[in-house]
């Protein structure tokens, strides 16, 4: 890899890193290129403004997790798991891992970075508002696959599987916020209960096959 | 009422206003003067950093909030609402009326105030924390008692009513950040059946008495 790609990398993530732990209104352009270890031309040269490199983290993060969502979402009878509300919980476990991982290399919960970058400044910018709108939207569409799934099935009774999906979805930025506020991952453990109890649902039987 | 304890409170309302559309970060003392109309002089006499009127802004806000939350969540059997599901439902409802009201003075759902300053803050300043912490504690503790009177009566199913409480303050958690993302207080619709969900209840049937 070319140094000048190396340098954009190097910003995109002293920038994750910062608004990670002090936010996005707190980030200095002199701050990043200090951190990232580049002269403030090389910030100039990949981005516009402090906004755009905002849209960028988010894209990047979104890459990365839309990853870890569709990992822990999807099916595959052959490894054994293929039961849609055993790979709900598998995403809460991702979620939980996710961020002991973060805690551990930043000393504290820092939450997700989404629901930190709506409740900062989805009121501020509507490039921003409207990124994270469609990222929600996503993480909301690939719940209400697994749920939809689970109701054929006949494991959940919800009355609306996108209205479930949302609340799931809500759930889950509901108690990270709760993990921030304790700097404790803990605070996921009832996740999957309450998940149960949303979509109407006991605890699936694990067999060996899963099916 | 002095003139000294009138730029106390328009210094806290001020910040409070800036806060709520921008976050603390983005807050500073010059511009809190110009907002408030007081000479920077009278901030330092009231407040010795920004951090201990933040405290102050909260701890008024919560001091509003909580005799709302008791409102709602209170049980008057003349006033024909004894129902605990129904003082839940009551809060929802006050929820939404406090967002709306927010919206039309200055456009835009600005969310909630302790969850947008724990998810900005929470991880930066221990007092702030520890602040925050008190109160969703309380928060948690007043619709515990709530769900513990519907458990009496056998109106719901959970295991552990504080829990049962923690999932359902997320869940507004999580829908009010929801709001604040589409800048739409509909999108609090879904949370009393959500909260039925989470308790394993059914929507209560509404008597001429309620009880």
């Amino acid at each position: 890899m070319g140094r000048t790609s190396d340098a954009r990398e190097r910003i995109l993530s002293a920038a994750r890193s910062l608004i990670e732990t002090h936010g996005y209104s707190a980030l200095g352009v002199a701050e990043i290129c200090r951190t990232a270890g580049v002269p403030k031309g090389s910030f100039y040269y990949f981005f516009d403004s402090k906004e755009s490199l905002a849209l960028a983290v988010i894209d990047e993060h979104w890459t990365g997790q839309k990853r870890t969502w569709a990992t822990a979402l999807g099916g595959d009878a052959q490894r054994g798991d293929a039961q849609p509300l055993l790979r709900l919980r598998r995403l809460f476990e991702a979620t939980e891992v996710g961020l002991r991982t973060a805690q551990r290399s930043c000393g504290t919960v820092s939450g997700c970075l989404f629901g930190n970058l709506t409740l900062e400044m989805s009121n501020q910018t509507e490039a921003i508002r409207t990124r994270l709108q469609e990222i929600f939207e996503a993480q909301v569409e690939m719940v209400d696959s697994v749920i939809a799934e689970a109701l054929e099935r006949q494991e959940v009774e919800v009355a609306d599987t996108r209205e479930a999906a949302r609340a799931v979805v809500a759930q889950l930025e509901g108690q990270v916020l709760f993990a921030k506020l304790y700097n404790s991952t803990q605070q996921l453990g009832p996740l999957w209960a309450n998940c149960l109890a949303l979509l109407g649902a006991h605890a699936p039987r694990e067999t060996a096959a899963g099916v």
